[in-house]
């Protein structure tokens, strides 16, 4: 499994990604899901995958592929596409022209080629945004009440998220959010795990961010370290039911 | 969908569960899911159920039977089952059954009649457990590390008790986390709702509560602003990734 985020702030985007790649428990690896593209001067685009690592793949190779042709193969790239609405749909076409291509193979042996996509960033004067690529190629946007999106293992760490996004929350903020959803999402489920990619898109400088948390990165310690105080802390202020609460059965 | 958990602490059980069902989003309605058991003087027996709703009414309504004839219909009851792995087992072998007498018509309308189960309490002078029910009938205890059940919608509220939750929490604080738990998920998942059961089992006075939180009450408004507050003040107190914590792509 995977788990990828991206948040749509006033002030920027944040995108978040897990490497962990599993087929069965015995079989786990690590890969890259995060991935940025600067093709032309008016845009930068992020790419975060979630699904069949081999459909991943090969749609991310037939958009380099595209990018580096003269005439793109698929008619179009990263470089030519005019919205970041185009980019959803153009990912979304290659990703369903791959699944496709395996299908009948892949239902033989009962394998799902299925795969869903973030797209992210800025195209042209278009406003910076986030958008979710579904395997069928259609897409949608984040919210404008809860600007984020989710692919992969995304129920573990929604709550969070649900709590703390709002569009005005700066942007470093709800990276730490994002992390956070990360490593509790990280914590309930082995199919997710570190290093993690951020990049973070600060639209007024147009410059594009993106490190990489490793595994024994002292900063993961530090982020459970405060979280465990304040659940404690929470946990103590926490009240019990009174008998103006409750119906006794 | 449901969510339902149990919690095996050191001088307790703790019982919870929600009363939400629906059948697609415009067939929602309220039912119980806990329900306590007491057929003689040495057992008190809490069963919880997910999964389709008229198979665990079913599974009830023969429990209920086997409880009320002479001669149970099953061969055996709550009343005369030995020890809380024989309730596993007995309510194991109802759910395979409804389930199986209905499993052709409902495969014909593409339905699913599968039903999960949580049942503890006492039996005899067996130790106070909880136990989980698989719908294939076969049953597992909660582990000594973690000592807690989750049936139904799992994911968004397991973080919370896998955080706090040991056998050393005073049954009184893990029932508030059994409570953020539930109200996490609910918070999460229109498929989950109060009203909420609880149910907390005392071994040394052999003594059940059972007390029913509805959706108006002034408790659940006071844990969602501790949780709030709480959550505001982790949120400021995160620390930000520093250049020693990463290494820049």
């Amino acid at each position: 499994m995977t788990y990828c985020l991206a948040m749509r702030l006033s002030d920027g985007l944040v995108f978040l990604s897990d490497t962990r790649t599993n087929a069965g428990v015995d079989n786990v690896s690590s890969y890259r899901k995060l991935f940025i593209f600067q093709p032309a001067d008016d845009r930068t685009i992020v790419i975060q995958s979630a699904g069949n690592l081999a459909t991943t793949q090969q749609v991310l190779d037939r958009i380099q592929r595209d990018l580096d042709a003269p005439e793109p193969p698929s008619g179009e790239s990263l470089a030519t596409v005019a919205t970041l609405a185009e980019v959803a749909l153009y990912v979304g076409r290659l990703n369903v022209e791959v699944a496709e291509s395996h299908r009948p193979a892949l239902e033989r042996s009962g394998a799902a080629g299925s795969s869903t996509f973030l797209v992210g960033g800025r195209v042209g004067d278009g406003p910076p945004d986030a958008l979710l690529v579904y395997p069928e190629g259609n897409y949608i946007r984040a919210s404008d009440e809860r600007p984020f999106l989710q692919i992969g293992e995304t129920k573990y760490g929604k709550f969070l998220l649900e709590m703390a996004t709002r569009a005005n929350l700066p942007m470093i903020t709800a990276a730490k959010v994002a992390l956070s959803s990360m490593v509790s999402t990280a914590h309930a489920n082995l199919s997710v795990g570190p290093p993690y990619d951020l990049a973070l898109f600060h639209p007024d400088r147009d410059v594009i961010e993106h490190v990489r948390i490793e595994a024994d990165s002292p900063y993961l310690a530090r982020l459970q370290e405060v979280w465990l105080r304040h659940l404690g802390a929470a946990l103590e202020d926490l009240p019990m039911v009174e008998p103006g609460d409750i119906r006794r059965v």
